[in-house]
């Protein structure tokens, strides 16, 4: 177990460009048409942090309790203020309610967000939700004193086919530390933080992000999604419209169908009304990588924007917002976003072997390539 | 006017056959994975029939009040019995509410259908609701006497592009015959009924149709979709996966996405629970033809069973349902018999001029081919 | 039929005062705890207008399609101006939807309102869209041709225990009348407009209208309630918390229990979000009249603010709203004024005979009398 | 501290039918109009188990992390068997998101109950939610390994006026403690369980429970309901109709206003759908008690139905319901037995002083006995 958790370690220290498999961009694959921004991330809206906590340990059988561990913590905070104090119009869509996102009730009731937004493994929710308060607490001692208590936001996937999810490993150390840890810019994809037990379309999934441009009468905007992929069958599987899933019928693991949590961003003006029309979007960006939506699969979706920020003090506020009609070409960049986030996703995680041997088959580049280009779209030559 | 209204007619009385153009699989294009039915069309679920008038008369400068006239009205009965005391399960979503589908509130409240469907154009809306009412009315000496007053359930779409929607052309006369007219069988397709004056994608659009046959833990059943496709923008379009719209740059009518109804009707034994997902699986077929549900754009499912007849009689009914885990396979046959059904709504439409010479391009099938072809899925020869 | 006619139209001639009826504060009846406006009618909110057009013409046997006719039609504008360029936030709440108000996903995709609200019969919906379709056509003669189509919104309740409602009576003119006679200042309640053949907890119900002013942090506002009201069985009726219903169970017509529209105006600064919250305390209101929502009841809630103009133009808007914590004393004033509205339909509507003999009797004011002081709360002597 | 963990104890061991304070129906005082069931509780729903563990230890100034400590948790279980393999339909509305109950996502997709219910304090939740899942992993052993893993339902309400609720007190043996202790027969009330720290219109408030029955088409069936109480301001109180809370305005402990959750049981055969109705009817009963679901006020409800076990397995399943017809009079028992177990828990808690000397006053029974009188409604002499 002590050479799993070092490799682990040793992983999650290496800079981003030493990531041994290539993003979209690198392999010249085009997903949807509008431009990326500069990363291809959720971090392109600026101010909005990502932070991963991965814990990957032990091997062979499954000792309940004790392993093999593949899962982890992701935090994604939108800036890197006083999230409490200065919160930010926010809206949630549930597609298939086959899972759980804590706190949205609240989140479309207040039409905001006030905590950060936390990615884990079914059965850990809890823990890391009693670690958000804990994280909250400690920068808020008015909380449940003189404050309103706090509601934390808690998106699950079910990692058990590879983890001991019974053993429920993610300690408050390591939401902590994912939280203190979320930083800008690049993003780690694949099997980190919450992603790291994932399966999607029986290929390794996890996490991915993108982001895209979007030209509105209003200026120009970004949104940024963030995934954690662990949904869909083989022969779903479509990428850039090509129906790749059915190509590589090989090396299927247990059939999956296991969720997707979605967090989409963006600096767009928006208020609630209009991000939970924007979540929606996110579905039929979804749509395009092949879900149908099983029904095992808990399929959410939580959207904010950067542009305000709501103190829910004094007795009137103002807001600006895009009109509907300018807004609307940020529903093509949300689709996209999310087509994209999750094609990253497959491309960046990397085999992973987890409890009793299970293997989650990365996405095997070469065939991607022999089948994109026999599509009529080659990807580009090199790694 | 006194031609065009002949070569309406005429065109409305050709056998079916007779369709200048080719369905997708005489084009050999293949959508998604799962088997049609037998016609392809919603009416491959027993005992679903659909109805058609078609308004086409009138050429040159818009006359609010007396056209030229592009429109008409599409009937969907869930079957030829007595609907008002046969119910059949059923259920709506509504993916963008600009627009609207009368009836929804007590359809998904009573989790059942008891009256045709009936689609149209948006102001005709009003006038159609009330011959639905007539036809009811005349099949129902005690409605509104000793029976319950009757709500109709009908769907619009904008035509005012191509048509004078101010004229309310739809007759009381015109909604009967397309109920008294619904047949089963094959069912007409592009710029009829309500589909008449329809853009999709900014080609010419209208009613599409398909089905799909899903394999389950408790039998094979079909899931048929039925739309009145008005919706989408040019460079958006995919047909399987194909970003056709983006290479065939020219010709846009003025940007249109306005709107697309879809039905679905299924022999699966489903509740309303159920049907309401399966509904919301349409949405992710409509996405893979490119769908963002732009702001303007009304995007309704409805979708309902014919495996049950509900008498909303005595004090206790027994259903038999599927349980959700075999109803899964269902999920995959509703999004792509949608995604089929739009694709089909753009092969069959053929170019149509409307009010002040506006004029909707059909989707051009010799660009189309080389489209296809160059993407590696050449399309079969012929036609 | 034609004294009927005269009577009918004379008594729509009579001045407010001349009501026979008293109504809550003349009686010394208090409501909850909130202050009313000077009408205590939706009126109080600045620039909102009401009008009624009132059918009660014929006697006796019900002749399908001749009468006896006890119907109307009621319309409410948000303000005087241009609904259509002028829009208002505005948001609907569905208790239970065994009914219709046409035009509601709309308002909930837009959070706006750009129509009048009409209220009439179930089966008239139709004849009553199409009217408000004519008369925004004439309003604005670019609806349809450069600027969109319109989606009126009717909501209805069911008069067919008095009217004949096989008869659809309300005429397009009758619909005009009511939009163009809207005016600020008090209301008509009772058996008039839409209320005219409605029954409500099996007293004589119909239009009812109510105000409360709250005072917020922001300022003092006011909310206005209108109801159509033809819901309820007499047990449950309450009247300030005294169980009226149950010590009057002389004189039941059939059971009735079919649905209440209750309208919400304010002219506090609300968004959608904000005031889907107040549509739904307006369900509290309507339980504190005794309503259990019965399952053949249609209970819709649309509320609307006229602190703002929307123009939907432009690339970014401003808004100015209260915060959620300045907003909560509205939500008590929108349950106050919801259940004073429905009471003061009791206290207006004057008794009622309709087809084939059914009578709907007016709520016994000496009856309430002896029943109200009997529990506490004795009415002012007098009328 | 000692002596009042040993207080606790020993109250906590006392017979139920030493509760110092009387019932409802002790006191004469007549909630509705229906009958309640022979406990007059949630539990005369056969099989229906409660389990309260109370924590009441600690006195004097807040020390956060060590008390004082008025908190606990409360356990409803549908069953005394299998839950995870036998599950219920079941249906959740929320009237007001401000709070939040865990696992409602998944109890509406899939229209079931598959878990204990629990209830606890806002902060306490994660703790809760953690130990329920050790609950369920220890009775399954193929949960998270061939079984799916596990969602678990906790509601909260804020404590925090009276309670140390950054301490988070509640550990995974108090919850454990309540699920296995949980029992059928008559439930404690008041500040008891989770409702230890409660404050219900401005009084001391709690877990209230009633029940009613009503009689169907399809037979006599029993709604139950038991609430946690923690909502209302005081003049807002309202008491079998009379306005109690105004004629007692001393003794206001700082506002609350601050949740309630509801959780219904039938043993009637009602399906996700006709749950989903129930559940909104909780609404309408607790807005008799005076209720107008401030803002910030987190008001949800859970509905669930014994009368069917969902194996969830196989393909097809056959379900007995009711009719929406013979449904409609359990809508009343529902509204009913909501607003009695709220009046309850007023009427059960007693006096509780908690952190830094906050003092939640119990309702005065000898007030309220003035108060009732005058209005007309004497209590019964005694106690």
């Amino acid at each position: 177990m002590r050479r799993a958790e070092a490799l682990s370690l040793m992983l999650s220290l290496l800079p981003l460009g030493a990531h041994s498999r290539p993003r979209a961009r690198e392999l010249g694959l085009r997903i949807g048409r509008l431009a990326p921004g500069p990363l291809d991330a959720i971090t392109d809206v600026k101010g909005v942090r990502v932070g991963h906590t991965t814990l990957n340990r032990g091997e062979g059988p499954l000792v309940p309790g004790q392993g093999p561990v593949r899962t982890g913590v992701t935090a994604i905070l939108p800036h890197g203020g006083d999230l409490w104090h200065d919160k930010v119009p926010a809206a949630a869509f549930v597609l298939n309610g086959n899972g759980e996102v804590t706190g949205l009730h609240w989140v479309n009731e207040s039409g905001l967000l006030e905590v950060p937004i936390l990615l884990t493994s079914t059965m850990n929710v809890p823990r890391v939700a009693d670690a958000a308060i804990t994280w909250m607490l400690r920068k808020h001692p008015a909380i449940g004193i003189t404050e309103d208590v706090v509601l934390p936001v808690v998106g699950e996937c079910d990692d058990s086919a590879l983890n001991d999810a019974r053993g429920r490993h993610v300690t408050e150390a390591d939401t902590l530390a994912a939280l203190d840890g979320a930083a800008e810019g690049p993003v780690r994809e694949g099997a980190v933080g919450a992603g790291t037990g994932m399966i999607c379309y029986q290929f390794k999934g996890g996490i991915g992000t993108a982001s895209r441009r979007a030209e509105t009468p209003g200026g120009t905007f970004t949104v940024g999604a963030l995934v954690n992929a662990n949904h869909g069958r083989r022969p779903e599987l479509l990428i850039a419209g090509v129906p790749v899933g059915r190509e590589i019928p090989e090396r299927l693991v247990p059939p999956g169908a296991h969720s997707i949590i979605i967090v989409l961003a963006t600096d767009a003006p928006l208020d609630h009304r209009q991000l939970g029309r924007l979540a929606k979007r996110a579905a039929l960006g979804l749509a395009r990588t092949g879900s149908n939506a099983h029904h095992s699969s808990g399929d959410f979706v939580i959207a904010f924007s950067t542009a305000t920020r709501l103190k829910a003090m004094g007795a009137l506020e103002t807001i600006s917002r895009l009109t509907d009609e300018a807004a609307d070409p940020l529903f093509e960049a949300a689709a996209e976003a999310t087509e994209a986030a999750v094609i990253h996703s497959l491309l960046a995680a990397e085999t992973t072997t987890g409890r009793d041997g299970h293997v989650a088959q990365a996405l095997p580049l070469d065939r991607l390539r022999v089948v994109m280009a026999a599509n009529g779209r080659p990807l580009a030559p090199g790694k």
